[in-house]
């Protein structure tokens, strides 16, 4: 079958060995997949992402000197099903999984595995008891953001919306606009979204951000009193003596280049929680002390767990979370080469889906 | 009367004006005033405490090229009260305070002022409404650690120990102790323990402490399984598949050096909590890309509420946490700036107490 293989820091479009799935698994065919902002980082820098999966306690995941199938935010449809499977979902359904499988050497992170090849390949083996049934009809090419949704959702879910006063989105990419869709799917207001790009910050608008600011003209980080958060600690120390609980700033940091940690630090209101989202590689400077004298909260999120993902499947296919505004090109596997260097520029696209066949 | 005065960055026992008490004012007599590291680091270096201060949202608290006189971990003797006050509390009645005193120019940092002294001076002026009667004959020389207590009880407060099972305290000098001390007066156990220092291990042990570590010798980090911890992300998930809540590690920096945070982030489980209170005033090199991937919760604290303050008065006067191995030395106003040089090395000393009077 076709594939677009990662060899060296090459994307080709070759042909690949076949595949047959063994017990618990099950052979389906690629009908969507999105190219992540992590497989363009991956393509040149997997060494970097497998050094510090080790370092991480993720194991060794994938070997960057041999072939990668890169592909984790899917849409399939079932083939066939591996020997003793309980086959509950017939040939032709069409599902989403968590980019996990469960092989012979153990489990594959679909997309980073040199095992088994991810969505930018005709067909896929994925685990059976992770599929999810893709509900009411839900185009292939918006289901396929049910793991992007899900990375959104699990932040959102990290936040400590309680006491609020206002969430401020930093990068309205993929990951940035997921977290605006999930704050509004769950009723939060108001929501503040950044982005340099006019094409972001209008899609932050059409997904409900509330302001939406261009950090060239105007800084995010200026309207904390307007939603009754205490600008200095004197003020909050003093809300607290009134028997108040004062409302605090959540801040998602979605852009992950060096230098922003320290620049949304600076913004931040004292007591603000900051949800790292954006995945800075490279070593980073901050002040430590600063973050002491405002006592802010850094929590770094990654992923989601199964029952996120799940729910991020609902909230598209019951259209809480409309999905339209997200998908802003479709290609064939000749053209994901292409896309992955389209996507270098934020300007022209939001989400690039591949289909496959 | 007699102070030690901070003038330029040296520290000089000189004649200062005598004070009376304003309107809500108690005007009281020093017993005792520990010296903080703080205190240390402003000596040297009150212009990037005050430009940090100021950047911070804690306002102009402190001009350094004017006269401080340091000292805010105290216990004092009211002497007289101002005009209009309640006057519950009489003359001869032993106090701890917040360190702050509402003045005829708002509120001041007792410690870190230009108008008032803190308690390296024989006399200060404090607000009625904030002093506490130093209940069952607790010693002023204990009395005095309130504060330094009560940023540990704090710290502990922001960790979150439910699930937790360990607490690591990096760095036992004061504040660690301190928070060694609150762990074990709220009966959190295994506590480890690390640091250079033999006296402060001997300490940390004296405290209660369950295991201690010389980090020339041993990881502190090298347990984690051993206290029901994951130890990988998959290890971690699968835990939770299982419908278990997996165990996380709680982390306390209490050293504050550059590059301790990135070591303590290399060396934490994934999913730990790191409760930052060592203050770092220097920029310091971190990989976010490495928090992400262990998804760590960096919890910046300082300080502590009025509650907690209170709450760590009563630690100390009920014997729950004994002061006794915390005090190392104690010094008149003559001998305070010998003392502050002793204490720029760890080895001989905890904490050394000024008894100005």
């Amino acid at each position: 079958m076709k594939a677009v293989v990662r060899r060296g820091q090459r994307l080709i479009c070759d042909e690949i060995p076949d595949l047959t799935p063994g017990a618990g698994q099950v052979l389906v065919k690629t009908l969507a997949c999105g190219i992540c902002g992590s497989d363009l980082h991956a393509l040149h820098h997997a060494d970097k992402m497998a050094e510090l999966g080790r370092r991480s306690g993720a194991g060794d995941f994938m070997d960057p000197s041999r072939d990668i199938v890169f592909g984790h935010e899917f849409c399939a449809e079932i083939l066939d099903h591996g020997p003793g499977n309980a086959g509950t979902l017939k040939a032709g359904t069409r599902i989403v999984s968590v980019p996990m499988t469960f092989g012979a050497t153990g489990l594959e992170l679909i997309g980073y595995s040199n095992t088994l090849p991810g969505g930018f390949a005709q067909q896929m083996l994925l685990t059976e008891a992770m599929l999810l049934e893709v509900p009411n009809g839900l185009p292939s090419t918006h289901a396929a953001l049910t793991e992007p949704l899900a990375v959104g959702l699990h932040a959102v879910n990290q936040a400590a919306l309680d006491d609020a006063g206002c969430a401020v989105v930093i990068g309205c990419g993929p990951v940035g606009l997921a977290i605006i869709a999930c704050l509004k799917a769950r009723g939060f207001g108001p929501v503040i979204a950044a982005d340099y790009s006019p094409i972001r910050r209008a899609v932050a608008e059409k997904l409900g951000a509330d302001k939406v600011v261009n950090p060239a003209e105007e800084t995010p980080y200026g309207r904390w009193s307007d939603f009754g958060i205490p600008t200095s600690l004197a003020e909050h120390g003093m809300a607290q003596m009134m028997g108040q609980v004062p409302k605090r700033a959540v801040i998602f940091e979605c852009v992950g280049v060096p230098g922003l940690l320290q620049q949304v630090m600076e913004g931040a209101a004292p007591l603000s929680q900051i949800v790292v989202v954006g995945v800075c590689m490279e070593s980073d400077k901050i002040e430590p002390a600063l973050a002491i004298n405002k006592q802010l909260d850094l929590r770094f999120v990654l992923g989601y767990s199964p029952i996120e993902f799940a729910q991020s499947l609902s909230l598209l296919a019951q259209g809480t979370v409309d999905a339209t505004p997200f998908v802003t090109g479709t290609v064939d596997l000749a053209g994901t080469p292409g896309a992955f260097e389209t996507l270098a520029k934020p300007e022209a696209h939001i989400k690039i889906i591949v289909q496959p066949n």
